[in-house]
């Protein structure tokens, strides 16, 4: 591997976008983190709290994005590719805007119960955004592009799981909820956290193409 | 600020490009106009007449957006980055395709009653377009780009109101509709307005970028 | 006509894209074929090995798209507009993403019935598959590029009257349709099955942009 290459990723002198990038990863590990307690949280007053942490963490989210957007207008010379740069920031994006989507329907809807699926697939939203958050702050260091690249493989190995878990729960409840209203409630619910790991995905797939371009 | 660089926004040999966007914004208050006409009228004949003029304009719109990227393909100079151009001509059709989602959930579903926030929304909508109709136009003359500034700030605090009362609309559907095949119709419509909003929002972001851009 | 620049169109040393493309498009009418078999399917074991059948194809056209992607990366001189090459892909990927969906949804809600517009509309998707499949090997000869063009006016044909197709049957299904839960599964089917035809629509404009840039 071109390890002089990868030097290049992230300049020394890149003091503008590395460490925003950094601050957007962890904010998506904070975001997943208030997910799953939003699902856990029964008592609907306590689990407002957590759903108004995730709006306020996801604006936050939006303005550290409108910031790279920015740099991205102002700054002649970028790390890497323009349109990678836009490209990582908008998929990073996403994943904030899906996790809120999903507390939004939570809120919402208000489900009568918490499908067991919820919490399992908020974990795996979780891990894959730690994976995120070290692909990111790895590429700084870029001491060793096969941390980036294994981050990569994981995040995309946790989307192909939580697709069959995501397949098994609407099956279930086409099966066995009778009520529609209900139905259609846990289908929704279920789609927008699929939706989320999706997007998860979508973020590795725009690292591996930066790495691919260095290596 | 800059205004010998605004001055070069629409130079004034651009006989091409803001004519269209004129149109284009036009078409959109346009069609605005007849969503609210759409949503007031309970006789579904009648309705129907608002709904085909819908439409018409918004294949009209997308005469016009086809236009736009034409010229942009035909023209070496711009007035203004080509990708900005792309996204304004986009973000404005997307905004006319959403509108006309809207009426053909209303024409194809039928809804028993059409709830008091549709006509709120369809009104902010209207709202909305006015105001990026004035912001197109002013790129044009650029003697005041707060206008343009102020005009594009208008539309985000349109939108954030909007999703607000579609929250709320949402809620009450969930609380209150007992009829599942109605909740889907209502929550549905309801869901077009808001995207439509959303839209109107994706457009006044892309002016901003101009405009940051430029001064 | 000018026939020299179309000549440049998949000049004769580009044996990268043009034969991938052509994998990917004989691809998409593969896919199509095996949706008929789904949907045509009431056993529903013998259906599910077509819908498997189905998501192996996606797969090959997600390994086929990575590899265009791949090599718009590492090929300095591209046959044409790399934006271009990039959208042919990217549009040609949704197409076969759709049907995967449309299948997973047959798969996955079980409809007590199908119904009659779904082998109808899957016959549309298998036609206008096969004019783009006719559009892209034509792109390699060269020799008449009123064929191409033909090729994407009949996609765009296909597309308005499924959408006909899909409005009869979205107002039949909201009429008739007095089981909320057979209501969903069937709006859900028809709307990726007219989706797809919308993807098929956008492939037709992205040729056509290419011909309008060479002609």
């Amino acid at each position: 591997m071109a390890f002089d290459k990868l030097l290049k990723f992230f300049a020394p002198k890149d003091t503008i976008f590395q460490p925003l990038f950094v601050k957007v990863a962890e904010n998506l590990t904070a975001i997943s983190k208030l997910l799953i307690l939003t699902i856990s949280e029964n008592d609907t007053e306590k689990r407002q709290v957590h759903i108004v942490a995730i709006k306020d963490l996801e604006h936050e989210g939006d303005r550290l994005t409108y910031e790279l957007y920015k740099n991205l207008i102002d700054t002649f010379i970028t790390p890497f590719d323009r349109e990678d740069i836009h490209q990582l920031a908008s998929t990073m994006d996403d994943v904030a805007d899906y996790i809120n989507k999903t507390a939004q329907r939570i809120e919402l809807y208000k489900p009568k119960r918490m499908m067991p699926a919820y919490i399992t697939i908020a974990g795996m939203i979780l891990e894959a955004s730690k994976h995120i958050e070290l692909a990111i702050k790895e590429l700084e260091q870029v001491k060793n592009p096969e941390i980036v690249n294994n981050a990569c493989d994981a995040v995309r190995e946790i989307e192909s799981k939580t697709d069959k878990l995501y397949h098994e729960s609407i099956i279930e409840i086409f099966r066995d909820e009778k009520d529609a209203v209900e139905l259609i409630k846990n289908k929704e619910i279920l789609e927008a956290l699929e939706k989320t790991t999706d997007k998860t995905k979508n973020v590795s797939k725009v690292i591996k193409t930066v790495l691919v371009k260095m290596v």
